[in-house]
């Protein structure tokens, strides 16, 4: 709904989520608030190399838990209170004053949590040509948590055929790929998750060997030890905590654990502390964190392959889209205690 | 002092070291008896293929510890109560009914903790041909404490120069190696150890740069701090629990923690639990498990070098030797209260 603005330009509503305070232990809702602004659709005089852009879809990913504390020592800043929050996104460029973005174009990257963003740091951007799949697929298994189980699959878990691969949280945007991927790779693939939904949907949907509810399980290592009863090649890591701790236990000789995050401990104060380390050498184990942005060379050798299994029906993924940026401080809090199923995106507009 | 046995041949005194019973916690002198025996000097009949020996030093290793448990699912089986224990040793070969081996050769391998063994698993044993160094570095330098030194380093750790190295239980029989090794690469070399004499050896005759006694801490983290502000690249963790803790707290972006063995757990029920492993993702930390004895093909390259290294007065080591088969029990025993200083060996005979 435009309107004529002070500067007789044409001014539109913005809408936002803004950080309301750091956070301590589990993110809330209220820990986020709406606020009304408003925006021009030309960009202002002065910001020479910045685009203007309507924000399609928002991505929820955990790592945002961690730019919601007043922790300024990590690889990334923490948000400002009182500011729009951020993420990953899908954009649409209305105007622009930089010569690699013109009017029309989709844009993924860094973007804020409002209806319409100014970007100026647009080297870290990327613009959209594969146009001939979902949108949104953007955010997620052509975006940051599909390159995330690319290269933890590929470059930290050396896979080889036949080996024995458990992975957590495994029906997410991260898991759901790592399990497919090394299904493809000829591994024999179990995946937990934290409702029996998911577990049907890992077994029936995303071709994972087997699964289970880890929430109904009262003791993992045994859990662990009955899906693998010849022990874990590689255990790929979203979760950290009890369960690493359980598969520890179970790990095979010469085995490996990526550990892509520790989703469990974002939320909590008092951590879970691992007992079992003393496996790492009886078993020769070798464990090793990693972060995606370090391998970024090989993002379009990832697209690639990933746009080809997808077109070939050799890869699936679900999405988890809630409706609208409201959605959005729910959508986000919900991955903590694991509301989402799938990938979990915001649609903020259509184009 | 030979006597003639029942079968007529010679026979004479063969004092032992014998496990008394499984060990709980900490092992104690009282875990283990003497026992006087007899042997014959002679290979009884039907023994082919095997050689009698006299054990000259035996090496007491942590690892050792492990054997007096009763848990059969390690990759090396448990003591029996009743029966001598046994280690690595250097012994000189009395009696031989296999051509391999000659009256008169030096051997290394596992042997019994008493005055002559009679071994049958031949395999094991390697017939000492560098005989220019003191014979007990066989089971030290040029031993399994050296080649888990060599091994770990190079083969773990992946070293580069200017690495900030971090080595805990640094004066003992593999630490104090892997810090003249990684000075030897161009790093820099901090180590920790349970005295003031020790530390005082690190500094001034192996080389570190600087070291420090963690029992005078109160806090672990901040003495690593202190000895490291940029950080550690490479921590060569022989002890685990609150220093490893401590050590994940100060790891640089892509540090590696070799985790050679876990002394300070050895000896509790009650093991301290790891908190930091958040680090591994945050600074894309490797941490690999490791058992020399997986490398074994590098054995003749790293004997090559040691000795090279060695006789060019390059390297040294720190021997604590006790006299007489007696002085086992407590020897061993000292290793995890620390009372060591160097590689414990107990020199059991002349030859
Ligand atoms: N290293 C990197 O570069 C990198 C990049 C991206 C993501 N990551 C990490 O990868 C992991 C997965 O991320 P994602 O984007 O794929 O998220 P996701 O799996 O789509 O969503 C988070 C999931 O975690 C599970 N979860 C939440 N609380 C839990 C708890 N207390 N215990 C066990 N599981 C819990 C929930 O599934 P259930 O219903 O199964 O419990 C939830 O659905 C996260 O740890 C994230 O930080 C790392
Ligand atoms: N992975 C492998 O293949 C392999 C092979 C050989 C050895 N290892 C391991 O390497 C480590 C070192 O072995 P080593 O033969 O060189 O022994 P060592 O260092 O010569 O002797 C053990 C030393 O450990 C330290 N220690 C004992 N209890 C401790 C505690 N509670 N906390 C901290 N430090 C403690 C003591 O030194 P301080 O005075 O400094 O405390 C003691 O002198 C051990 O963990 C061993 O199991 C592994």
């Amino acid at each position: 709904m435009a309107a004529t603005g002070e500067a007789g330009r044409d001014m539109v509503r913005n809408k936002q989520v803004v950080l309301k305070h750091f956070v301590v232990g589990a993110p809330k809702e209220t820990d986020m608030e709406f606020r009304e602004g408003k925006t021009s659709l030309k960009i202002l005089k002065g910001a020479e190399g910045a685009i203007l852009v309507k924000n399609l879809y928002l991505s929820c990913d955990p790592y945002m838990r961690g730019r919601m504390r007043e922790y300024y020592e990590s690889y990334i800043p923490p948000f400002q209170p009182g500011k729009p929050i951020e993420g990953f996104g899908v954009a649409k460029v209305i105007d622009s004053t930089n010569s690699n973005f013109s009017v029309g174009d989709y844009i993924v990257g860094l973007t804020g949590w409002e209806e319409y963003s100014t970007i100026i740091m647009t080297e870290q951007l990327r613009k959209i040509e594969i146009l001939d799949v979902p949108l949104s697929y953007h955010v997620g298994l052509l975006g940051m948590p599909g390159f995330t189980a690319y290269v933890g699959f590929n470059e930290i878990c050396s896979p080889k055929k036949g080996d024995y691969v458990f992975v957590s949280a495994a029906s997410g945007a991260v898991g759901q790929l790592v399990g497919q991927l090394a299904k493809l790779h000829g591994c024999y693939v179990v995946g937990s998750a934290g409702s029996t939904q998911k577990v049907e949907l890992l077994k029936n949907k995303l071709g994972f060997d087997d699964a289970f509810n880890y929430k109904e399980e009262t003791d993992l290592a045994a859990a662990l030890k009955r899906h693998f009863p010849e022990g874990i090649d590689i255990y790929f890591d979203n979760v950290g905590g009890s369960m690493l701790d359980a598969a520890l236990l179970n790990m095979r000789v010469h085995g490996r654990v990526a550990v892509c995050g520790m989703v469990s401990q974002h939320a909590v104060s008092d951590t879970k502390s691992i007992s079992n380390l003393y496996t790492l050498v009886m078993k020769r184990v070798r464990m090793q964190g990693f972060i995606q942005s370090d391998y970024l060379h090989l993002f379009p050798q990832f697209l690639q392959t990933m746009v080809n299994l997808y077109k070939e029906g050799k890869i699936v993924y679900i999405e988890d889209m809630t409706e609208g940026l409201e959605s959005g401080p729910a959508a986000f809090v919900g991955l903590f205690s694991g509301k989402n199923v799938g990938k979990q995106v915001v649609h903020v507009a259509d184009e």
